[in-house]
């Protein structure tokens, strides 16, 4: 082996900036089902074709009156009206109403012909074949009118747009029995090395499990990836370039292991070869040793074998870049300022993730060294400290992303 | 049809405790793959029977020394040492490291017999047989002992906590193939009445489509649950009674529509007399006819016809209920308070449920009227405005429970 040191590293801010030049957004749609399509991302404007509701309808259960016939009634002095027919929802009115007289109805059903208003049902009485009415309605009161939700012509919901619970309610309000998504960027996960074994089977010496080929899945399906595992590949070329074809077909490749000066540098070589190498060495901790390039014109990262060091730089690097891909916002809403509970010392010159838990509205350090899931596994989110920072005191406001 | 106005209705407080009386956490367990896990809860308190790692390791690319043998090393005045051996990461050690040899070593490799220090290989250079060193390191120094991250016996997770990419790490660091988690919640879904169309079909006079079922089967799956959508029963006795019958495999039932006043409360009179309610009307606002009951010891949500209301009280009243039985944490993290935009008026007497986009740290208004898909599609989350309030003035601050 030739133990090759790192030359140079990059800032993240450079990092960042090189791997979202390399990664483009997702151009290809589908169509799934409404039922399917919950956290999909839209792909198209949703024009409304037709009104929602698509007729005048009862907003309270009650009598649709001519508002007029009602005035100056109260609970001292009410106001009787003929009952001359009766209107559930989904019915289609048939009876025209007129002055004097009244149609029961309920919440949803169209309001008949005639009819400019709805009473509710707790401010009457029947009398027999009438209904006395105990307060007045204005025109147009508790009517929900044709359109009032969705008019035609209207854009409902906007390409680029989550679907969510209400946006997917949306659609259906509209009869929409599908909708219309980018793809899912498909991601390829690889991990590297001679001492990754696989799960369920004893460890022979010198070995551990394959334990990133877990996290980076559950962080590519957590941001809208739909991640393929790859079998583990050793550490030969020849395993490896086997591994990097089965690979192509994937609009990402992610592997990790292998890419740290001391493991003989294979699947660099090998990239090398195959591709280009972006950069190699990021002056970010934990997580030096991460590579970016391209492959068959696929975006390529190599992350640490370490587990916490390529989770962290999965939150960091690889999440920016799939939500790019996958059309998804950044992820804001994940993020809250709140108060360090401890401090923190950094280390000069790289950029920092440091993953905290949240407890009593403070960010408590959870920290423990670049090789200890548990450290990220007890913790509910982390921080970032920028390279010239080498101390956050206890007490400063810090922005906590959540896993 | 005899209209039957709520003669009473029961604070959301009310509501909340009688919901939480008829719902038991599920006490189901079943065994997942460690590539399905993400997002379940874990059953059972996971402890380790190893140490991770298992064995001490290399936390640096370097040469394996004895500690002593560095002493006094620096750039000017360099160390050498006679390399002995190389291991790779995944190799079993079979050198031993004695005074004045050392062994070159891969992160991750198992630390060989007589080392007790890593020297970073940027702090050395090659001279023939021979590593130059330049500075010393300390016993223990970039050695990642036997059981640092986990030592054999620790609790590594605990019953209770929801799987993420760490956590899942942790579990795959251990060598579980499979996760042991609580069984999801089943919850049928099902739409009631005489106006619902299904999706992709034209609609006939009077009929709307049908929302409330994709959006309560989209804010189930979000919270945990397992949906089922049973076919839209329409509002006869004998069709409701089959469409109960095919929900009671379930353990949690959720309809839509047919509980409010006007629509014969046919649903109301089969769920009376197979089962029982326990609260029919709610000071809320949308969605005062909610319903709550027991069929066939299985607790029953009768959801509001009307899309918002039926969302809404989704939002407030299952999802609480369905996170306590599929054992989630309440959602605590989705909350932020921010200062309200624009002042809002609200009813007294009724709990409301208030749709606002979160713009530039504040929280807007979104709100339209309780038909209104849009009014929730285009928000990004709700505020609550407690019964006895009636106005929330621009820049009070407000809780925000994102969607």
């Amino acid at each position: 082996m030739t133990m090759r040191p790192f030359t140079s590293t990059i800032s993240i801010d450079e990092a960042h900036a090189i791997i979202e030049a390399g990664v483009s957004p997702i151009d290809r749609i589908e169509s799934v089902p409404l039922a399917d399509a919950r956290g999909r991302v839209l792909a198209r404007d949703v024009v409304a074709r037709f009104d929602v509701p698509p007729f005048d309808r009862a907003s309270m259960d009650g009598y649709a009156v001519v508002a007029a016939d009602t005035a100056g009634a109260t609970r001292e002095q009410g106001r009787r009206l003929e009952l001359i027919g009766r209107l559930y929802t989904g019915d289609v009115p048939t009876v025209t109403v007129t002055p004097g007289s009244c149609v029961e109805i309920a919440t949803g059903a169209p309001i008949p012909l005639g009819a400019d208003a709805v009473i509710m049902v707790e401010e009457t009485a029947q009398r027999g074949a009438d209904v006395e009415l105990f307060t007045s309605v204005r025109l147009g009161q508790n009517i929900g009118p044709r359109g009032a939700d969705i008019a035609v012509g209207d854009t409902v919901l906007r390409a680029g747009q989550v679907l969510n619970a209400s946006r997917i309610g949306a659609l259906a309000a509209l009869g929409c029995a599908d909708a219309e998504v980018w793809v899912r960027p498909s991601v390829a996960i690889l991990s590297t090395g001679n001492e990754i074994a696989e799960l369920g089977r004893p460890l022979a010496p010198g070995q551990i499990y394959d334990i990133n080929r877990y996290t980076l899945a559950a962080v590519v399906a957590e941001h809208g990836g739909a991640a393929t595992a790859i079998s583990t590949a050793r550490d030969t070329v020849e395993a490896l370039h086997q591994a990097i074809d089965s690979c192509l077909g994937h609009d990402l490749i992610v592997f990790s292991g292998g890419s740290s000066v001391g493991e003989r540098d294979l699947i660099l070589d090998v990239i090398r070869e195959r591709g280009e190498v972006r950069f190699h060495g990021i002056a970010v901790k934990p997580g030096k040793p991460t590579l970016f390039g391209m492959l068959g014109g696929r975006p390529v990262f190599g992350m640490p074998g370490y587990p916490t060091s390529c989770l962290s730089n999965a939150y960091i690097l690889l999440v920016p870049a799939l939500r790019r891909m996958a059309r998804l916002p950044s992820s804001a809403p994940r993020r809250l300022t709140m108060p360090l509970a401890a401090r923190v010392a950094s280390v000069a010159g790289r950029h920092q993730f440091y993953s905290v838990r949240v407890e009593d509205g403070y960010a408590v350090p959870a920290f423990k060294a670049s090789g200890d899931i548990t450290s990220i596994s007890r913790a509910d989110g982390y921080i970032e400290i920028a390279m010239d920072v080498t101390v956050v005191e206890a007490g400063t406001a810090v922005v906590v992303t959540l896993f």
